[in-house]
């Protein structure tokens, strides 16, 4: 039950990233935690651009709960100087979501590895769960694959 | 179907790591990557130390297939200068193998996270996967759970 | 007028930190940027508990304006999986500050590397600047060299 | 004689990276270790795309033997998603060369923060210093102040 590599049309919000020489670990590739900040950046950026998520003072965060990566193509630096990352969510519950996202090099439809993560929100000062405010949840429902 | 903390008795190697302010994020905890980077230079100290493993210039390397993480409680500097990290190895195949580790507060019994990757070991030139060398394999049986 | 390397008698409060095999470059050693972060960090932990600076909520914030940094000996995990820093103050003014910091490999009397960064001190709203309170300038003072 | 920021047309090859909220600290804005890899990164990033520099396999590496830095304006993440870097080269001697760069959020002429650092060329496997050779001491020109 090996997972395949998405393709860039699973994905239905784009941002694009620089690596740097630092990236690469002692194996001359990306250190695979940089490909778990890349994909935990996207979708803050997602949520911060389309739905207007204020990471630094905004009253909720979205705590996260668990997460997963599989990896299907080496990157590095030089090789590899800008990334393309691909955001959709995958499921919406009242107060937690599942998101995908995956990278790709620059040319390349195949992704070169694909992520997902549980996001739930929390209130800044008492830490309860909320729910998932109108803003944040158009957004997350705009990247929704449709007919799923 | 929540997964619930794991305890210092389910691993069977530690090892400690400090934590530095940067490694909080904009929520003043411990960013997740860095939970990450600590189970992945946890499992490669113990390969090292244990196995004889050389990251550097030895034969074979390590690539990373999938990783994933449950986090049950939020880490951060200065409130938790040292963390634990436990190690195992949950099964191991001809050329592959998924260690499992975790996260522990000093003084705290539950795991603050806990979290699972997959090496399939190849070749550092011909990039073909290779069977697992004896005294890497010997390492990882010794911190296989028993009668599992 | 190369600089030299300081011993560890020129530095007046020490913590450890350790080393993940991430923090090594493509060239197999700790890349310089590791050695700034174990300053900016081991000078903060000072200021953390010996003047108990709350970097989080407190109402003042230290400002970085300029840093330097002499290197005198590659360091590198795994042969080097903890690395001791030592502080000290080179001069305070009535907002700012001047502080060294040093890395010594285990076992060694001369630095690795040893650097300097300047503190502003500036309120954490208006982001002017502010006398330094005596609680943190009392601990500046005792990791000032004698008779200088 | 505290220094003054730079302006673009102080530098003569530029590259832009992208910041991620990893990036910030907790103060809010990019951790200053953040600036040294940007520099250190643009600076090798400009060696391999001008001088033909190979980090990975190359039989000479650059070893940083000190580095510095003064620090202008407060960048961070959201504000500024991209930051344009700026490298010149102060200076050239027979197997060291010092390079400075700045950084610059997008639309500002003055630079955020200006850095400078010495690589001292050797030998990947003796270790012993070696003349600069003739593709990278020509890259470097290319970028040294002119009538200076």
């Amino acid at each position: 039950m090996k997972p395949s590599a998405d393709s860039r049309s699973d994905y239905f919000w784009f941002t694009q990233m620089s690596t740097k020489f630092q990236d690469n670990d002692i194996y001359g590739h990306l250190n695979n935690n940089v490909h778990s900040q890349f994909i935990d950046n996207a979708v803050n950026l997602f949520l911060h651009q389309e739905g207007g998520l204020d990471m630094a003072n905004g009253p909720i965060i979205g705590l996260i709960v668990n997460s997963g990566c599989d990896y299907f193509k080496e990157l590095g630096w030089p090789e590899h100087q800008n990334i393309d990352i691909g955001v959709r969510v995958n499921k919406i519950g009242r107060s937690s979501v599942q998101y995908a996202a995956a990278l790709f090099a620059e040319g390349d439809e195949a992704a070169a590895a694909q992520g997902h993560f549980t996001h739930v929100w929390i209130d800044r000062e008492s830490r309860d769960a909320v729910e998932i405010p109108a803003a944040l949840r158009q957004a997350m429902e705009s990247v929704l694959p449709k007919n799923d």
